[in-house]
């Protein structure tokens, strides 16, 4: 159990009018508990109420992750799913919780918990998300220091990979020598993402799943990798000149490269998140590209790749300082090309801080 | 869109009483479609109604995924999560469906996706699981081909690991290595789970993480790895002995091993699953060592690591021709040491045929 999270969360929960939280396997759960479980087939549903001590529900082959744990009640439930109800609604009753009104994640919670719950008692579940987030985003120094490491070993690998770069190589192949690298220099082996490497009309999608072309002189290389260190991730993107480009390619990266720096000034304590998404976007419209910077400006990062505080134009929400997040406009001509240059921040007390450091500039390769 | 798994589909809806299916990002989806989607915090939902064109609503920023896919009507929602409730009510509504019942899956669809149906109209959701568990169990002849590469990759990683296996190095190095060894022979990036690689008394833990502790004389050694093959998977588990174990190490093993063959036997078309975990379970049961076999027998796998069938004690659902399943009994004795042993298993037309190959008895390490 993390207590000093849980105390946070005591607080929060007092302000919210909720009973308590409930949580199913997945990084919050990992966050309050500093407890692993995969999500998988059976759930493993953890119920926090202040006041009292946490409850976990889980199957009986996961006994030992638990054993030791006094600050924890377990409950266990055998490998018969048409048992499982039963079990839920006999913890809920026995803690007296079987009419409370609980925060869940609407990102994480499944139908499946979902139904268990429902089925337990006249429960009344509320989006508690903002809770979470709410502690969750503001990153405490030793959270900084894990991410810090994830976005060094992200760089390193990238940094090896560069020989390998060459005009007649193919996307796949550098994504899985990429992969190979990053575990050689530390990552924990669940990575953040498959790294994206999509190299010319491929690097217009910006989801791009590397596939069996080879670089050609003349091609954008979107390059966009990262990192896990003890559970906190980096997500970082590179855009390479393969060989000669032409200037339309050399203009968009340009701008792409302003809008980056731009977005990675603009956060502020107390400012909107929205205003770090207009600041990189102002400058795409303004080079006449607004309309191929087709997603937001950037998203959270921290036990997820994708987190509060997201970076979009609407998003009013209050930069807090501890915030991570990324910096990532890009342009994508349909058919052509694409460009996205991505750096990982952290809002310090004085501003701004980009855990990166990688060359933004255009690097020939090839 | 894969028409000959929508042919299939249209049938087993048409006898369901259902509208149609709806599907979250995740592997029924990609298996229907053909496409990838994360599941992330933008929801991307599939809707099929028989004699319709399917439907995908996603956001914009993926729209080059279905780019030229004819066979299916796009929807897209922009960056504002406050704009999604009006682009799902809008679809639902101009398709008519605005009070249908659809399937989904309890497992994979969240509470994200299940309020914004709500929300969109007088939806009825069922638990379709069984409906897409019916067509996705049953693998196809390419289907086993790709497991069978799978399960290739593991063993020869597993094959490549072996030398290593040393007295004094630890459980998180060989984690590292394994984890290198599966990609240098093609796994997808994205392994099917982390290995776990746990001696001693942590593989007493089912589902132990790779911890410092180093390898000592004695312990015996569990490690449970896979790969994935264009999205398949494998699963396999192996235990051995570092160095000279003790004599109760040397019996659990040779019980283990005796269940892993009776339940390699046991599968048979039309029979219950709830058969293989028996004949497994009997002869650990016969040993006197059936409460130290907590957990099922096995589970399915193919796009997931745990699909259906799964082998536990209580399910009667009937096995097929074409299932691919793991059959793992184990013993677990807290504080002192684990065995377990996996093999990934077809069942033919002409009964259990093993896609695994490594040898099964307890091979000496150290």
């Amino acid at each position: 159990m993390k207590q000093d999270k849980l105390k946070k969360l005591t607080l929060a929960l007092e302000k919210s009018g909720l009973s308590g939280l409930v949580l199913n396997a997945g990084p919050s759960l990992s966050y309050f508990t500093g407890l692993h479980f995969h999500l998988m087939e059976r759930p493993v549903v953890f119920i926090y109420v202040p006041g009292r001590k946490p409850v976990l529900i889980l199957p009986g082959l996961e006994a030992a992750k638990v054993e030791g744990e006094n600050q924890l009640e377990p409950f266990f439930y055998d490998e018969n799913p048409r048992s499982w109800n039963k079990v839920f609604a006999g913890v809920l009753n026995s803690l007296n919780l079987s009419q409370a009104t609980f925060g869940v994640e609407p990102l994480q919670l499944r139908y499946l918990e979902y139904t268990l719950l429902q089925l337990a008692g006249e429960i009344d579940l509320r989006d508690g998300s903002d809770i979470i987030a709410g502690l969750r985003s503001r990153k405490d120094a030793g959270e900084i220091q894990l991410m810090q490491r994830a976005v060094e070993i992200a760089e390193e690998s990238l940094r090896a990979l560069l020989p390998q770069i060459r005009i007649g190589v193919d996307e796949k192949e550098l994504a899985s020598e990429l992969v190979l690298q990053l575990f050689r220099r530390g990552s924990d082996p669940a990575l953040p993402f498959d790294p994206i490497v999509a190299a010319g009309p491929n690097g217009a999608n910006p989801h791009a799943k590397p596939s069996a072309p080879k670089l050609e002189e003349g091609d954008l290389l979107v390059i966009d990798w990262g990192a896990r260190y003890q559970g906190y991730v980096s997500d970082l993107t590179r855009t390479f000149a393969v060989g000669k480009v032409n200037d339309e390619s050399t203009a968009i990266h340009e701008v792409v490269q302003l809008a980056n720096a731009a977005g990675r000034v603009a956060g502020r304590e107390g400012g909107a998140c929205s205003e770090v998404d207009h600041a990189a976007r102002k400058v795409i419209d303004g080079a006449g590209y607004g309309r191929y910077f087709t997603h937001r400006t950037g998203h959270g990062l921290g036990l997820q790749c994708h987190e509060e505080p997201y970076m979009h134009k609407d998003n009013e929400n209050i930069m807090q300082v501890g915030m991570t997040y990324t910096v990532e406009p890009g342009i994508y001509l349909p058919g052509k090309n694409g460009v996205r240059i991505e750096d990982d921040l952290y809002l310090s007390p004085d501003g701004p801080v980009s855990l990166s450091s990688l060359p933004r500039e255009i690097i020939t390769v090839g």
